[in-house]
């Protein structure tokens, strides 16, 4: 998918949520426990209530790499289930991967080729030549980790690098790279001021943007500080949504918590 | 596999070397793509070749990926093949992961408890939460990114952060983290001369490194200045031993190279 598609469906549905499809088997109401594939059959589940919300799903690898072959069939199916019914979908695989050249190519088939997702999160650390390879693929982008919404983050990410802190660095660093126009990039929400400062460097990328809600982030600061004029947010929620209700209506709660989002999100891009 | 083990096992074996199981199907002999599961076929070759020489073996998980359900099914079939019959054998997974505390558990279930690898390699951008959750299984050991062996390194690896080269920085911080003894950490083999720096840091640990042969390291400087009094080094080779030969001899010229490496181990562990 084209960065401009992304925005033209942004309008359409007067909304930038992302849904992250992090499934915990330990939180899922217990008839879905039943199923052959009870992954799948949440996701669908969550995918069927709120797909009119939001624009774009975010599956966590992590949570279907933990139940082995079976987790990487859910994972398989909930992209093919997205990509058949609904082309029109942003999909991410939160996967923050990143390695050397050619490994970093195996990476972007395993995600852009053989699962067929529209973007990927990857890892700074190793640089340029682990990221480029996932920005050759047409309409395919790479999110790369900027500033992140955990208590780490100020491990590394802010510390002085030669004189500005290292997110910024990262950010300035990988303008420079080949195709950096398909790089989009994850800043978490738990400082809104942050994103004055990181617009300087990038105004026209998109961010993926987690820690609204469940981490304590705020929607409308994120707004004030973090929007363009192509809007350039997706603002990820997971846990919040997925498990409004561990009970047997969990769908709906979902689509209830994803909708008081989606109207907070519509009167925002109406101002 | 206990650190102490491992260190038995390289007096044992009279070798440090650790084979990178990265399986690029467009490089094996063609009789091996006749198998119903080649990588598996590949790997099961290169290990019955070469068990005796090295103490350890990395399959990169990217290349599993690559081929989706099928690679991920591959990847577990070595581990399980690498458990069953060579349980001695300090088991690798290069994944590089690392995400928010409770992601990076569900990762490091993956890798411990689904398959039963002995460690992984983990990325330090995300900070202490994104790794700790990986320091929390008994007998497993996390292998964090410290400078790596490409050229990106020098984007962000050895930046000056208030005062000393980030991965300097990397280094120090994770010496506070919980279980921290159990942290080894990858170290390319590009420049020798930073081990001297290396070590001062982080005397007792073991260090993952590749970049000894394809990429230009030499085992000779590596050793001088990274080896400790437990050894501490375990030097990978992949490209090297996988593809001595493209013919039906792949396996006996593997055990050729192999075999160069662990002579020269050897030689110096004798010393």
């Amino acid at each position: 998918m084209t960065t401009q598609q992304l925005v033209q469906e942004i309008h359409k549905k007067k909304s930038f949520l992302c849904i992250g499809l992090d499934v915990d088997l330990t939180k899922v109401p217990k008839h879905i426990l039943e199923f052959e594939d009870p992954i799948f059959e949440f996701n669908k589940s969550i995918i069927d209530a709120t797909i009119d919300l939001c624009v774009a799903y975010k599956p966590n690898t992590a949570f279907y790499e933990a139940y082995g072959l079976k987790g990487w069939q859910s994972l398989q199916k909930t992209i093919q289930y997205l990509n058949e019914k609904h082309p029109e979908i942003f999909t991410i695989a939160d996967a923050k991967r990143g390695d050397i050249g050619n490994t970093s190519t195996m990476y972007a088939r395993a995600f852009f080729e053989d699962l067929n997702f529209d973007s990927v999160t990857v890892a700074p650390f190793m640089g340029k030549d682990s990221v480029e390879p996932f920005l050759e693929f047409e309409n395919k982008h790479a999110i790369m980790l900027a500033l992140t919404s955990n208590d780490g983050a100020f491990d590394f990410q802010t510390k002085n690098a030669d004189g500005k802190e290292l997110y910024k660095v990262v950010l300035e660093t990988s303008k420079n790279w080949k195709n950096a126009q398909k790089l989009m990039y994850v800043v978490g929400a738990t400082k809104a001021e942050y994103f004055t400062g990181i617009r300087e460097i990038v105004p026209d990328s998109f961010l993926l943007v987690p820690g609204v809600g469940a981490q304590g982030g705020s929607l409308q600061e994120v707004c004030k500080y973090g929007m363009n004029d192509n809007i350039g947010l997706l603002i990820n929620s997971s846990r919040g949504i997925l498990y409004a209700s561990a009970g047997n209506d969990f769908a709906e709660k979902a689509r209830v918590e994803a909708l008081k989002i989606q109207q907070e999100m519509e009167m925002i891009l109406s101002k």
